[in-house]
C-alpha cells in the first residue's frame, strides 16, 4: 500500500513539463512562460509628460508666452524657446528645448502668458518620464516558469508583446466506464444512473483552462483497451473499473496498452484503488467511479499532475485548525474530509459526508482535510 | 472626497442582482443559483448494492446455490429464493427477495455454492443503498444564491438536472479613450502607446467567466457621449479621461448620457478620479487610464460591482501581517500596495511599485494591501 506522499513524489518525478508552444497573448492566460519574456523595445518608447501642465525651457522661467498645446497622441512639431512655454497634457511627447514640466496647479495663467505661481519651484527634468526609464530593450519582463496573470498580460501588452512561448495546454481524455452510466439527455431505464463524473471533470478542467473530451466506454475489457490504445492524449483519465473486481478493467487495459503502473493501491480514503501509470511522456490515472472518490482523486492527484505538465508549482499541505473536531482515523487508513476554509480566520470547517453517495459537501468545499488530531489541528489542501 | 468604504456601500446599495436566466448545466459554472434547485426525483433511483458480493434471502443463509450474476446496468429478472444466492456487483439492482448483501470477502464459494465465511455475519439490509436514501423528489440540492462549483455540477448531473436558473452573466462594454492609445497589432508612431487596459480587462473578466467587448473611442467629448448612449450594457467601463483635465470627457459623457454620478473624487491612491455612476439598472465606472490605477480600481471596486450583479458574495478586508514593512501614509491619502499573500504563513509580502508606470508588481500580486501600520500589520484584499 503506497502512502499519499509517496504517490505525490512519483507524480513529481515522472511527470515532465509539456513542450513550449508559441501562443497569442490572451491564450497565454494562466499558462507558465516557457522562457524569459524580454522587452522588445524601450518603455516608455518616448519622453513624455506625467502631468497636465506647462513645458518651460528653464527651471526659472519667468513670464512666458504660451505658443501652443500638445496633447497625448498628437505629436506636434513644437519647440520650447527661451521666454515661451507650451501647454502640455499627460502622456504627450516632450517638445524639444524643454527643461521641465510644471504642473498646472503650480502655474499662473494671465492672458496668453504663463508663469510659475508664487512659491512654486521646478527641478530640471521634473514630471518628464524618459524613454527607456522603465524597461530597456532585452530587459526581462516575465521570468521563465511564471504563471501569466491578467497583470502579466497588461505588462506584456504595454510593451507590444503579441505572442509568447508558454507550456501546454495538456490534451485530456476522460473515459467513462460503467454500463449503468448514461448521459444526462437520456431518460433512465431501470438500473441506470446519470453520469456525473463527465460534467464534474469538464468543470474542474475548465477551471484550469482546459477542455476535456469525455467518452463513454462499454464495460468489457476489449473496448477499453482499444480506446486507450487508439487515442493519444497527454493525460488519460479512466472513470471506474479501477478496483480488483471482475468487471474492473482499468488496470489490465492500461497494462495491455503498454503503460507502466506506478501505483494501484493507496493508503487514502477515498482513493484506495487509484491507478497512476505512464507510457513515455503520457500520463494516465485510473480513478474510482464513485463521484466522491473521483472528485477527491482529481483534486489531490490529477490536478498535481496537470500543474506539473504545465510547468506550474504544485500546492503544499498547510497546517490548520478546524472549527469543529473530526475524529482521527483509528485504523491507519488516512481519510480526506471536505472542508470550507475561511481565509480570514485561517480555520477550516469540516463538511463530513454522510456516506459515499452524498455529493452535497462538494457544493461548498474549498479545501480537503487530512490527518485530523484530537487537539483539533489537521493538515489541509486548499483547492 | 469620498472614503473607500463609502464607495463600497454605494456599490452595495445601488447595484442589484441581474435577472435570472435558464442556463445549461455547464454554462452555470461559477454563477449563483437564482432559486433553490430541487431534486427532480429520488436518488438513488433504485435499490442497489454498494459492494461486490452475494445477495441472500436470509441473514442466516447457510449453503446456497448461486443461480446467476447481476451487474450494474444489466437489470436481470432474477429473484433470490430460499436456499439460493445471486452474485451481485457494485451498483447493480437488488433482486427481489434479497434480505442482505454479503461482501465477497465475507463469503466462501465451493463449486456452484456459496455460504458465509466462518465468523462472518450480515444484518438485514446490509450493503443495500435504498431508493431515495440520499434525496427525495423536491429536496433542495443547491440553495438560491449559492455559487455553482464543479462539485455542484456533479451533484446536479447525478440527479439528472440539465438546466437551472442562474444570475447573469453581465454584459460588459469597455471603452478605451486616449488618442495616443493603439492596439497591439499596430506599429507605434511617435507619441503613441500600446493599449494594455483592453487586454488587462479582458483577462480579468475571463477569470470571472465574462467576455468583454473592448472598443477604442477618439478623444473628443461627442464620440464618447455617443458611444455611451448607443451601447447598452449591464456594466460600462470607460478607460481614461476620468480626471478633471480639459481632455477628460468621462464625467461629462456619463452625465450627458443620463447617468447619475455617485462618486468622482475618492480618497484612494491610485483611484482618486474614479467615477461611479448608474442609470436605471445600468452601472458605469470611469476608470483612470494609467494601467496601475486601472488594475487597482478594477480589483477593488469593479469586481465588487460584478459580484453584486451576479448575486455573489463580496470579499471582506482581512487583517494581516506584512513580511516586510511599508511606510504608513503620512498625508491622509490611503494607498493600495500590491502584495504576494502566502496562505500558508498568512503573511503578505508587499510588492511596491517604483512609480506609476511600472506594471511589474502586477505579475505576482494576489492581494492589495491598505492602511499599513508602523507595527507591520495592515488590511488586505485577497484578489
Amino acid at each position: 500500500m503506497m502512502e499519499i506522499e509517496q504517490l505525490w513524489e512519483e507524480i513529481d518525478s515522472r511527470v515532465a513539463c509539456l513542450p513550449a508552444r508559441q501562443t497569442g497573448l490572451m491564450q497565454a492566460l494562466h499558462r507558465a512562460a516557457a522562457e524569459d519574456i524580454l522587452s522588445p523595445g524601450e518603455f516608455p518608447a518616448f519622453d513624455h509628460s506625467s502631468m497636465d501642465g506647462f513645458a518651460f525651457s528653464s527651471v526659472q522661467p519667468g513670464r512666458c508666452r504660451v505658443t501652443g498645446t500638445i496633447a497625448a497622441g498628437r505629436p506636434l512639431p513644437l519647440q520650447v524657446a527661451s521666454g515661451t512655454a507650451v501647454r502640455i497634457l499627460t502622456g504627450a511627447c516632450i517638445p524639444e528645448g524643454t527643461a521641465a514640466i510644471a504642473r498646472q496647479e503650480d502655474c499662473a495663467v494671465e492672458g496668453e502668458d504663463v508663469s510659475l505661481s508664487p512659491g512654486a519651484r521646478i527641478a530640471f527634468g521634473e514630471n518628464i518620464r524618459r524613454r527607456g526609464g522603465v524597461f530597456r530593450k532585452g530587459d526581462i519582463l516575465v521570468r521563465s516558469g511564471t504563471a501569466i496573470t491578467p497583470g502579466a498580460i497588461a505588462l506584456l501588452a504595454s510593451v507590444g508583446v503579441r505572442s509568447l512561448k508558454v507550456t501546454g495546454p495538456a490534451s485530456v481524455l476522460h473515459l467513462v466506464t460503467g454500463d449503468e452510466v448514461v448521459g444526462s439527455a437520456t431518460s433512465l431505464l431501470p438500473g441506470q444512473i446519470h453520469d456525473s463524473n463527465g460534467p464534474m471533470i469538464s468543470a474542474l478542467l475548465a477551471d484550469m483552462g482546459l477542455a476535456a473530451e469525455s467518452r463513454h466506454v462499454p464495460d468489457d475489457g476489449d473496448s477499453l483497451v482499444n480506446r486507450v490504445r487508439e487515442t493519444p492524449a497527454d493525460l488519460l483519465l479512466i472513470s471506474g473499473g479501477a478496483g480488483p473486481g471482475e468487471r474492473d478493467h482499468a488496470l489490465d487495459a492500461l497494462k495491455s496498452a503498454g503503460y507502466a503502473i506506478h501505483s494501484s493501491r493507496l493508503n487514502s480514503r477515498p482513493g484506495k484503488p487509484l491507478i497512476f501509470a505512464t507510457k513515455g511522456p503520457g500520463i494516465a490515472f485510473g480513478l474510482p467511479g464513485n463521484p466522491l472518490s473521483h472528485w477527491v482523486c482529481f483534486q489531490v492527484f490529477v490536478k498535481r499532475a496537470i500543474l506539473r505538465l504545465h510547468g506550474l508549482p504544485v500546492p503544499e499541505m498547510l497546517g490548520t485548525r478546524m472549527s469543529a473536531k473530526i475524529a482521527p482515523s483509528r485504523d491507519g487508513r488516512r481519510t480526506w474530509t471536505p472542508g470550507a476554509w475561511d481565509s480570514g480566520s485561517g480555520r477550516v470547517r469540516p463538511l463530513p459526508w454522510k456516506h459515499s453517495g452524498d455529493l452535497t459537501p462538494l457544493v461548498d468545499a474549498n479545501a480537503l482535510i487530512l490527518d485530523p488530531t484530537d487537539e483539533g489541528t489537521a493538515r489541509m489542501l486548499i483547492l
